[in-house]
């Protein structure tokens, strides 16, 4: 609470390092052109303050981002952190189950959606 | 895949066991009497065929649960799959930081409504 | 395509009056007082236009209803248009049967809390 | 309730059989080289439990399922059962009356996007 | 109230006029091929009873209008009223700014989403 | 980009004076008590980062506030920001209109609820 923005841009800095190849990094700086202040809330906020917080891995972090983005069918982004969360460590396994576990809570469309795009994911990797 | 029903149910059965006290599987069971036929697929399909699974801990799966509950909104159900995420081992602090996270996925709104829900939950614990 | 308001008005007040009690179409009107153009709009719009309309009856109007309110977990909605659902002839058998069709595309959670509902208004009937 | 799985199965095939052509049936198979288990509870439970059942014809299942499909804006599955809704029996008409009602409960958007979508599934009958 | 439906119509036509290019709403027109119905509701009813109303201008409806869509994740028609709210006068800057306001309520992944559509938008303005 | 955390939170808290009655910032602080964490973000980030920016004023900021908790049915929410909207100058007839603009974008019932939840603020003031 005591960090300045600084601290808090270094910090998403490093967990996005984590995350992301560089290459997707620099697809995601296509934001910085059209509001920088987005993406350095993206940034700051978003990896900073919350992804860089203790108490639980980066690996269950993706978890949680994960079924977020399965449940609100932000598919789109959900390609994006599938990379992620194999980067982190979790197995493509972990990734199938998440998907299965979900059927309960959002029915099947969304479980389909999303196991096709892991399919994909999966493929390049 | 070659399990038959009976195998299933008492599979869901034994998962329920673990997650929710009698008090609770004793309340769920009112949904019976209107439907049988639902109540048999939360326990076969949804305890038995989903949460039974390997690979992923009931730990885990209740962090999947808690996420794809509060991105959806669904605050009844929500109330009671924190007192099972505890009672399989999650701790307060993991929730705590779990709704934390999902600030940046579904915004303030369900979030601190999830977190108030969750102080209700801590202090009967 | 020719109707006036005063018909669109007319008819939707008939499709009401087959929906709804008139216990229910006076707590309706309780909206008429913050904005009678609202009410105007419900009544001209929502049932004089849409459920007035051919092609499909009342009763299947009513299970297009049930399920896009169960998808998008308006349960308040939910209670009134069960009840509308029995008036116009879907028996407690098919609102069953709707509600467990529902568990393949929106998940348990949503599903479990409608057939509690329903659960409440079939004891009422 | 004391089917065994491989009867699950075998009525979930036959389901499909009815509501898609053998070239989708076999597109959606490319599920199956990604997670089995997945495809297995896609047929065993979400067509041999849930469209297999008795009460609703597979018609109305179909009503049932565009309507959920169009208020969570899943519109690539949406596609597939406006092709299913026609083969066991929906009309256009029929279809584009569902359409229609749905304005009043999902908004415009997502009516008039499904409306687009029905358009081209109408022109390759 | 007393309007009669070719008013409703031809207000609506009006409102259309000041927010869509020809070319855009020779596109929408499609529908009308589709159902004719549908396209008369979205005219009429849409267009002229919603945006034509008094007490907020197109400006402030376009606001509500790209918040809603956002937060239900429409992002073609989001595409459609970046322009038509440019098009009735709200700034490049504001708009960036009402998607921005959006993080706190939907989370980043729709507020970048729609950042993303907004840039191309303004490219070609 | 520049503001060390103190000023955020400053100016969050300013903010929240202007929108919110002292009754409901002292209820608020309730989650304070579960986490202190999750209150600096609603401060520093939601208050301070978001509503405190330059751009749109407090008056248009809750208009989209309110569109979007409409949209994502987040009723609990609503009311606390309806009351909001009233403090910082949005008139009733402003929000009334609002709430029937929103129609076309969420149908029926979330534009009713929201009514309903508006007439009761309205009462109050």
């Amino acid at each position: 609470m005591t960090m300045d923005n600084n601290t808090r841009y270094n910090a998403g800095t490093r967990v996005m390092e984590e995350l992301f190849s560089e290459e997707v990094r620099t697809g995601m700086q296509e934001i910085k052109n059209i509001s920088p202040d987005l993406w350095d809330m993206i940034v700051s906020f978003g990896f900073g303050d919350l992804y860089a917080r203790k108490t639980l891995s980066l690996e269950q972090r993706e978890m949680i981002t994960l079924t977020s983005l399965i449940t609100q069918g932000a598919f789109d982004q959900l390609r994006v952190h599938l990379q992620a969360a194999l980067n982190v460590g979790l197995t493509k396994e972990e990734i199938i189950e998440l998907i299965i576990h979900c059927i309960g809570y959002v029915g099947f469309p969304k479980a389909v959606q999303a196991m096709g795009i892991a399919g994909e994911i999966f493929k390049e990797n």
